[in-house]
């Protein structure tokens, strides 16, 4: 007998009727043998709809504010996780929802951003053991001033690792709207296959370059516990990716993934004045107002007054960010002539674990892309990953090309 | 300074605009120098789609399943007490949201009808003694399993008098969408007048018979910690309806109001065997089930071997009153010929503490029916109201004959 965590996001949640499908989904798991605690989501479009609540009711975003955010904002998973501990009672089975504050789910102070420092594993453990399936809400815990606070948007995939590895769960499956990670966006690249083992490394660099699989913070989290997750899709019956060590992928095969994100802007700081500190001036009001930038090409050339200094960011922040190098002109903090910004690009990237044991990785790609003339416009990378950024209009090209030249369409002879 | 409690219900609180006007009622009882806790319901409408989500997901009426219903539901007040200290903050008022387990706001253990046992007014007094206001979600309780539980529909108003009585605060203002308690109902009488005062007493007969417009429960409290209630609307700025000791109002006016209820249906079981206990064995079940049985007319003469029992229920119970009776009819509990049931009928209503002193109010009412031919089914009466039923359609024309019979349309000399 296996103890499993089951996470339930918006979508398998979204009305009564498919929140009687996951009634369905925890009793077959309970049918299996098997012990199951279960962490929800809100409904989808709830969390969003208390949102737009908030803010057309306040602008500020003082912790005090912050705090009532917290508050309006968990109320979501509250209606999820009694309604689900219902549809288990009506089937005959013993559940109960957990809100945080009854199941000690501790939080750290930090208002709508805030890290899980502890759950009350006692508690739930003398549910489980009288055959009961606790329903946790996921998303939220208590702080030190006992006030809601919750965990950012896809929050309830770090409460249900906790909650595993809190438990020691034998694993921790997230149910979701697809089957698995894919080793590219299908919608794209029909041949893509779902993959049966994702490394952790790789899911977190495959999350942040858009595939929106997990919150990476649940994954880190794994890592640290060593918990066991799954993705898999609670609307078809089939196994889904699991997610394991590097190690295990290894060997395996040089690139899991190719992956594009659309959703990036270009900014560029022409005749930037050039002198010491200059990138440390220009970024340090993105990092205050915690605008995350992600490449940088700074072509300044030693023997120049000025430069030019190109940067990626969300394409959501790029107002705000050209707002902010305004007013850092208009105050004299550096100088500058112009900014010229633009949405029309796109982030290509291929991840994989193996590629730490096999160079030519790089040049592989920009051959590639070189070939159909796609001009590459910036490039970053990581031990496992190579980042390139391309215009817009050849994201679908580019995806396709490189997943096919890594023969990704094309089972591994060992996997 | 005084210290006001005011409660806001869900018409004041339907959208952020009205949550916005309810900040700035908020703001000018504390620019009359005074202190202010408040009390809310949930966004109107919210509270009936939560439970419509709970009878889709359950069918069940056991402990567990309504410890659940309660969770679901109380989430409505959650959102509402958060949006409000938001919009108080705005304004640069330091405010925040209070939900029940941090209030310390305990109930008895009954799920979904429960009674606060207590409030540490320690903590609210802590908060109202810096200049904050606290807001608190009303309608909700923590009972002793550390589980949210609920006070029935129109809870806030309770939760708001026990605050008040709680932190023994000079007076409850309870805003709705109505200006104050009239003497009768303003769409059928329009010459119907606001009650500046109100008898306890009173008020409580009109809320059971139909004039809603505070939870009776609330009522009761009042009197017993002897709180100071005022009725008025959010929406006209206009002074309401205050609730006061019957002994105020007795020396003032024989009647103060005439009230309708069309909810009500008749039901009668003819030829009844006529045994001794025989109205306890067809009314047991009714209790079993929680089904209020109104009024009640036995025509049994001594000397009969049969007699008819006739009773009103509110007509959302109609059906399953039937049910209950044809299954004891089914069982032998007891016997009778037929059943025969009708919502055709109408309870109006005369009430007034002034009739205490005043005989013949009872006489007067039936001459006033019988002239227009407005036959009466049955009577009931306490010492300050007096019942008739009647067929459903001279509703209308009785309230009217009656409240110009006892000049409610009049000024009261000493008012």
């Amino acid at each position: 007998m296996a103890l499993i965590v089951q996470k339930f996001g918006g979508t398998s949640l979204a009305n009564t009727e498919r929140i009687k499908n996951v009634v369905k989904l925890v009793i077959a798991e309970k049918n299996r043998g098997n012990d199951v605690v279960v962490v929800v989501s809100a409904m989808s479009g709830v969390t969003s709809e208390l949102v737009g609540y908030t803010r057309e009711m306040s602008s500020l975003l003082t912790n005090e504010s912050l705090a009532e955010y917290d508050s309006i904002i968990s109320s979501g998973e509250q209606v999820t996780s009694g309604l689900l501990a219902l549809g288990l009672q009506e089937q005959g089975f013993k559940s109960r929802s957990f809100l945080s504050w009854q199941a000690g789910i501790k939080t750290d102070d930090f208002h709508s951003k805030s890290h899980i420092e502890g759950i009350n594993s006692e508690i739930l453990l003398k549910h489980v053991g009288k055959g009961d399936v606790p329903i946790i809400a996921g998303f939220q815990g208590v702080n030190s001033h006992n006030r809601i606070s919750t965990m950012g948007r896809g929050g309830s995939d770090t409460s249900a690792v906790a909650v595993a590895a809190s438990l020691k769960a034998d694993r921790c499956d997230i149910y979701t709207d697809v089957t698995g990670v894919f080793t590219a966006d299908p919608r794209i690249v029909p041949e893509a296959r779902k993959l049966q083992k994702v490394g952790y490394h790789e899911i977190i660099e495959m999350a942040s370059l858009g595939a929106k699989v997990l919150q990476i913070r649940s994954v880190e989290m794994a890592i640290k516990y060593n918990v066991k997750v799954q993705v898999l899709s609670s609307f078809e019956n089939e196994s889904g990716s699991l997610l394991v060590n590097d190690e295990e992928i290894m060997e395996r095969r040089v690139i899991t993934a190719v992956t594009h994100d659309s959703q990036e802007a270009r900014v560029t700081l022409e005749s930037v004045e050039n002198t010491p500190g200059i990138s440390a001036k220009i970024f340090k009001p993105f990092a205050d107002q915690s605008i995350n930038i992600d490449m940088i090409i700074q072509n300044i050339s030693s023997d120049s007054k000025y430069a030019n200094v190109t940067f990626t960011i969300n394409e959501g922040e790029l107002d705000r960010a050209i707002k902010l190098l305004e007013e850092a002109g208009d105050n004299k903090e550096f100088l500058y002539k112009n900014i010229v910004a633009t949405r029309d690009v796109a982030k290509i990237s291929v991840i994989g674990v193996g590629m730490k044991q096999h160079p030519g990785i790089a040049q592989k790609v920009f051959s590639i892309l070189a070939e159909k003339n796609i001009n590459i416009m910036a490039i970053t990378t990581s031990e496992i990953k190579i980042s390139v950024l391309i215009n817009k209009e050849y994201t679908e090209l580019a995806v396709k090309l490189l997943h096919k030249a890594f023969e990704l369409d094309k089972k591994p002879k060992l996997q």
